[in-house]
């Protein structure tokens, strides 16, 4: 029988802690360094699976909190899982719904045993538990699934982070036992603690302890800035299992991704692509751009010179540019596509350095490991 | 030199009127009777134009009144015409501005030289003739382009549809002065005349003297009724000349289609498969469905059991639904995509029923030929 979950590590970059690799599922495999597109509520939005594939995506994310909520775990099991509700036969990662908890609901009580909060939707009350979160996952069916987690704020006092953490290390022994389809899921362990190094040091020795199939980092890209960040990545990340995979969840810019990558990340998700696309902003390689700015209007070339996706064979900057004025549908459609090819063409980019043994060169040399929110034209 | 637009009337069917043709244009052929998809501001709504291409559709159309208001002829003939533009490299017809100025727009004044409006975007003022309409139309570049004609409400006293009518045809006149690309675009004349059989052939007979490459009736589906618009293709239709091609405007239910054909119509548009598709409901061979109902919140199938689209072989009812409620872009775009499939099976299908000389079994018998409005659910 095949196991849920395998990781090969395919070989190390000579001059950072880089690492190019592989993670097989029962769905199949992805190429690490990976860039998971996010599929919030059971869509990646505005891209139809065939695209999302051609794309290079290989694994796609869904989310707990949105799912539980519309139309339903129960609803989404009954029609395939998520493989066949949204027509992915791909690796799927669905998280664990508690960073949604904390940045989208209306917390009403956090106790041991879990959170009440208000849906987003329409207010009704809802009660999330470690295990009620395992079982939500288990019945959604993701080939990887995410520990239940506190999130404190980033600015929240070193108490806080504290208590939150201990929380999440009892609540990530409530969803090992919780687990009830390892034989076909891969559960992560999640490690927090702001950015406290001690802190995260203390989460990672405790969650390794629970052996786990893999590891991510939380609470990051949550407002802590770059220098920040890079400073948990550096020193948070080698103490990861070498033989697991690395999960950076919610990052982000193509420069965040980079340096991520240079400290040993392999997994990545973020909204960034389509939520920009949906608002006109378009990745390239040498910035961001606005699709609405005027100067595109009788714009005859493609959102960026050199790219292959759909959008860019296919649509003129000022065609594109018209349907973001005229409120078709084909303008978000069109920048998502792109962005989402985008990201993926950065990954290969960066999984072929990394092979080559050239990634320091990629990282001093590429504009995209530059591209952070400053060079986003408005 | 290849001619703009030939006409190849391939075989009629015995026992009706029904006519098995194709049309050639510079862009390429359309088989007949064929029903375009409708592109009113240079995309047709949520659909790419690969699976545009994919659902059968060999022509499709362009709306001078929205184009000329945004982004402007010369934007889109800048952007490689209409053609160009919308990324259509098969044949375009493009109407001329008139039905929509006089639904859409807020009419200032009508006098003989033209109608002065204000735009339904913006309330700017605008001035539409015949001349200015051909050049705009020149400007798109479509492959067939219309005279601007007026449209007086159905239910206008018979003076008013009288000089209407003097003024749709001396505006004809003006629109074959006007026509700067003779060789390459095709105008076609519009009979008018509401539901008075004498003002039909009044107006029919007086634009065969200009030698049309191609006519339409123009003035129904507006609320004159199924019956009233039998009577009208019943005696209309065979008014016009058997070797060119006969286009009914903005028709409409699989029904109408049906009908329309059995009199020797051979082209169709019509919004009702991408504004429906975008509030979910979706044509099927027994009756359109409304896909946000209760009952498929579960439900495992398909939109159409047996229907080759991408979104009945890809995705559930179910799912579909939920995208609906979820306020997700992939409903509009799945149920928009099923719905262009559907009407361009209903034209294959009636096609090849005319190739065998079983046209009439096909309306006794097929349950699409009384498919029309009092059959859609809700």
């Amino acid at each position: 029988m095949p196991t849920a979950l395998r990781y090969d590590l395919l070989n190390t970059d000579p001059q950072t802690r880089a690492r190019r690799g592989r993670v097989t599922t029962l769905h199949g495999s992805f190429e690490t360094p990976a860039f998971m597109p996010v599929g919030t509520q059971g869509t990646v939005k505005g891209i139809l699976p065939d695209h999302l594939r051609e794309s290079g995506a290989e694994c796609i994310l869904g989310n707990t909190y949105h799912l539980m909520l519309r139309p339903g775990e129960k609803t989404v099991a009954a029609l395939g899982d998520l493989h066949g509700f949204m027509a992915w036969k791909g690796p799927i990662l669905t998280d664990s719904g508690g960073f949604q908890v904390f940045s989208l609901a209306d917390v009403n009580k956090i106790t041991d045993e879990g959170v009440t909060f208000k849906s987003h939707i329409d207010g009704a009350m809802h009660h999330l538990t470690p295990t009620r979160s395992i079982q939500i996952q288990n019945d959604l069916g993701a080939d990887i699934i995410m520990c239940f987690d506190q999130c404190p704020p980033g600015q929240a006092p070193i108490e806080d982070q504290l208590r939150a953490l201990d929380r999440t290390l009892r609540w990530a022994e409530v969803c090992v036992e919780a687990h009830a389809r390892k034989n076909e899921q891969s559960l992560f362990g999640i490690v927090q603690g702001g950015t406290h190094l001690d802190l995260r040091a203390k989460c990672a020795e405790a969650l390794i302890k629970l052996d786990f199939p893999g590891y991510a980092l939380g609470g990051l890209a949550v407002g802590e800035g770059f220098e920040a960040m890079k400073s948990v990545l550096e020193h948070a990340t080698p103490l990861l299992p070498e033989k697991k995979p690395r999960y950076l969840m919610g990052v982000g810019f193509p420069r965040d991704i980079v340096e991520a990558v240079r400290h040993g990340i392999d997994m990545f998700d973020c909204v960034m692509p389509t939520r920009n696309g949906r608002n006109a902003y378009a990745f390239t390689m040498d910035g961001a751009i606005r699709i609405r700015n005027a100067q595109y209007a009788r714009d005859p070339g493609p959102i960026e010179a050199g790219c292959d996706c759909y959008a860019c064979r296919t649509f003129t900057r000022g065609a594109i540019r018209h349907y973001f004025f005229a409120a078709e549908m084909l303008g978000p459609m069109l920048v998502s596509l792109h962005n989402t090819r985008f990201y993926q063409r950065l990954m290969a980019d960066i999984r072929a350095s990394i092979e080559a043994g050239t990634f320091a060169d990629f990282i001093a040399s590429d504009p995209r490991s530059k591209l952070g929110p400053r060079v986003i034209a408005d």
